[in-house]
């Protein structure tokens, strides 16, 4: 029996975590958000396979590439959240659970941010726990 | 040392459960949603109370209820979700952390039901994952 | 055989009918309506119930109870028409069917009074007749 | 003493009743319904004229003709319900009653199906009940 | 002469005041403002009835109350100021005056606190003055 | 020299005109129009035509007609007014100026009668005036 | 008996006409325009004043002194037509008749030009004749 | 093997083609167009049959006939595109391929003319490229 | 000690106040306002000054005025409370609480007046008691 | 003479072809389009250089080289051609004919697909044929 | 050769400077403002005249002056930006370069600040840098 | 002590600047500005470093690079001004100085390119002024 395995996909901006005022979003990086994820997949007897992109285009390469080499995927699209059809496309076209996670509450901030154009086209949707959320999406993913 | 405990309150229709459209939402009711999150409870050694209510009064009596009696709350407020300005007033009223579940993915549903008033207010949000959305939620309540 | 049975459910604020601005309204009251309609229910060959609730979670009740003990409903949900997606998913988890009524033309009113959202739930809907708005919607579940 | 005779007046595409999606609609057509209303209208002691056109200026014709001919309106404006401000004007120019009816709930159908620019000069609507609403609303008006 | 009463109705959360974030309004409670208007109106010669109501339809009830038993209301509908279209249609259907009181000046926060559905059925509306605005109303009406 | 000739060209429903509300509309028909606006024009030298059409193709054809038999165009579009881009398109085809008329002062009236779609393809426009407003229409397309 | 004056009232930048693209709009001057009028008014046995003002409290007084010194007034808002609820006020202040006129077909222009908000308390409106816009405008009011 | 024919219906103003604005628009007449389009018919092995008007009426009289005595239609609905409800509903009541054609890119001028109500029931649409635009929908429709 | 002194600001149009429509706003003028306000003033131990303009530079002057010369002001915007953000911006730019007041109830009339832009920087704000709104928004800021 | 060479350009997902939900889309893949269209070329005498892109920057590269490499362009921009405003940007700096094509008629599906921002800088466009859609795009293209 | 002169206009508020939240906005004045863009201009050898208004009329009166006495004007038109089509009016009936500019980056701020209606007749804008977005639009100016 | 370095940033299309319609945009290239920042650098005491990119993805990425590399940014996002949160999301991630800068007037153009995603992060914005506002964007970061 083969052990499934998840893409954690991570979108623009998201490689400047830990970076960026320390003060407010802590120290911790994209690094060590894939550290804790790998323990966490351990424990569930998964895999995790982690990328992060800046560009809309690779972003939709990496979705195609679930279709063939993932059992599922956990998607922080970050900002293209709002307005990338392309990317709820590429969602759409591929015949896999997708998970969307947001570290902060997304849609308690400016009103342009309230509304998600991949939700409709994923399973479901974890928003405002941190790396808390990641896990949680990946639980649910493994739970099918 | 006392252990937590979080209520697990769900808004109007959710006593249908199990009743309606069996073909489409499964025979499970909200007694078994309630039996499977106090063994879940039970794993993450915490606490639940559960509570159901159709009235806008009555839930807002019950979030009230938090401040005194519980550690946080699981809120699957339901329709009020998308227009309760005073289910969002009564969660700010209380220091305590809010989680918002849902059973299914409400954004990708009509468009009316894509809008959260109680988003804002919450700590976070699970959505689309069954009984599986306040098992997650309970996960993420406990970890604070 | 069992003779069919409605329940004739009204809305906030009709309670008031009669008592309220007689020169325009006219001196019945929901006791009239009851009478006229347990009159018409007779020379249909079905019998009606009737209740009348304030608060959302009462109506709520009142259109659950449909699906157990009777064989359709007759509801003027009055100013929660227009907002109430807690009564429209109420309807929608009852597998009977509801006819929606007014009293008044209230298309013809208020912009904010112009869209129904329970409608969409409905069998149908008759409104602009006063009392007869009744009389024709009950015709129409005894016609089922 | 004069019968009192009421036009039953149908607007664009209802000639194509009976002939379109019988699956769905039926096989009755419109034909089906002039006979159909032709009896109920001999049971309440009424007559009724009958007339259908596909254009917005003969359904004007149509409507004028109302304030000397006949005693008020059975109207399906059809499509022209949700735009026709011309068709809502001839109507209000003449000081007969009109009731709007709908086979279907069309206030349930697409987002620019959910207004009707003829409703506020209507005395009631009732739509839903299939070629039932046409005898509701001439009931209505036989009880003026 | 018998003397005139007023009610002073409270909408949802209100019981929450003096609990809830101290630091911001303050340690006054509920109780807190009605010895003080209880005081307020024994200056201007008038009685006050108080009360406080989180359910939509506990409110409605006590609006409808206020036909027979007072002479006037001041209403701090709280939450629903904002929406609900039923507490306007209960202001409306009883012929007393009422006054929309609120403690903040609801109308320079949020965008959706920035519109009140029960204004245009008051006489007057007094906000931004915490307790204040209340005995201002009460002068309001005793002065009618 | 030739004599100027112009179209008076009415739209849907002002047949109406003298028969409908006459409290409201007076008593003067649109053949009073007429006679009234022979005068003018023998007044002011030129010659005038005069039509009505509820209907919108029927307005077209007319439209059309100014191209090769008139010299300009008084056009009072009713309703049309409103949102008939084929009439807008209409005038827009014909290289001879149109001046728009209004008995009332349509633009006071409901929302959806305070655009004009003709208004962009016409010279000017004159409303409010009754009978006068064709008048003025006329004279300022005699000074052209 | 006394002859009826009428104040034509100019807004903002009309002072600029002439010396503004030339090309465009001519070398006629808002002088030449009083020049016009006052020959016109002669012809119809009445008198006229003239002004204009470029600030919007100028207007208003300018407004206000047509209750007491003349018999109605055509009224040039120019950009303040689009905006100024304070000059529509001023306008409803008034029991005199006022007409509103514009050189150019304002409504063919930008979208925030497509709306007048003194229109509704104008007895009517003339526009896009230049200055015959101003000579039927007082036409009109001497008619009445 | 009985021959397809196809009806190529025109819609509001396209009896003007040639003799309007004929720098812009060319010379070329509908008259043109139906011979080319026969001559692309024999080509194609296909018959047509040609048709305009500008009444609404009257275009769905034409669309109903589609369904008896036609293979399918290329419709150019012109200014009708935009708001005809009733050419939409009388389309989806023919269960016969439609192609929708406009001579020049509609959806590059007026915000008002970029939305077409007839395109979701049209199997396809071109747009762009004069008499071609017929032509390519002709073969599109001959190619099903 | 000194006395607190505020400015009672009057905006467009109020000076008509007495003049227009008296079967309506009554016969009490500005001056009589002034007369009441002053009593008021001395029963409450505060000094007041009385202004009204017209223009919207000379209510900023105004206002800004009353950083240097008063403790506080009361303020009519009138018709600019719809659209002044000239006057918001002047009232954000002086250190002393300011009060919005209006004779009538304006949140309960037109659609566009149902906004107030100065309400945001205002302490706080009483409408729709005539002159008594004044005297109330005095005794809150003599409160403070 | 040289011979005419034309680039079709394929924007996101569109490599998904024929892996995607083989029984609505059919099993054809983008390499099925690439040899179906050079034989089209062929027939009609011109060349078909083939790409796509999941990249909105590529795309836009792509679109630069038309202007020194080829004589039009076929695009279907998939997703981006509702909000890339880039794309539009690009295609507008190139002075080569664009033709805009979509395999079904992406107007009727959701609201967010019903507006294209790159229409107005094609010559025009062809939807809701399949690969058909291309073939036509590109007579189009070679009979300019 | 004579020197270019420019005219630096300053809408309302402006004059508060320096006087209002220094905290803020710093201790600096418009005196100081005016100080250092008349070195500024001796540097750039032009000259400068300097003027500020609260009225809208005023500053219509100092755009018209720019005609004649100035080579270009610099203009921070603060709060009537967002709503002063009289100042866009006028601005556009002066044939000399106007640049708008902002102390703060208005942009960034309330949603009604996000649009200035006075930018289309501007030659070009700069904002978000104090004192400086002045000399940088004087330079901008002095470049012509 | 080391001198200070700025990123000149330039977004979709701008390497075809000089290429395209020269007549109206000059023949001045991308390469043309560059030799000309770097001469306005050198005169600064400033370095400059210079890209250009299509991608969205790629432009991220130079953004990024800016909070090690460099001591601001002259950003012209083109296109993407219009839309691209992710950028938005990019430069407010990175604590450096941005200035916005646009060679036209972006605000005079279409409604959609009236709004500014990225303008609420950057320090200022220029534009109206060909290369001339990059110029004076360098000066403002030089000035910090």
């Amino acid at each position: 029996m083969t052990v499934k395995t998840y893409l954690i996909l991570n979108g623009p901006n998201l490689d400047r975590l830990g970076k960026r005022e320390p003060a407010l979003y802590g120290t911790a990086t994209l690094a060590d958000l894939q550290k804790r994820l790998e323990k966490t997949a351990a424990g569930l007897g998964v895999g995790v396979a982690f990328a992060q992109y800046n560009g809309e285009g690779e972003m939709i390469d990496a979705i195609h590439s679930v279709a063939d080499k993932y059992d599922g995927c956990v998607i922080n699209a970050a900002a293209y959240t709002h307005y990338s059809v392309a990317i709820r496309d590429a969602i759409a076209s591929v015949d896999k659970p997708f998970v969307e996670v947001h570290l902060t509450n997304v849609f308690a901030r400016e009103e342009f941010r309230a509304r998600s154009v991949i939700a409709p086209v994923c399973r479901g949707s974890v928003s405002g726990f941190g790396f808390l959320s990641y896990e949680l999406a990946l639980r649910a993913l493994a739970n099918e």
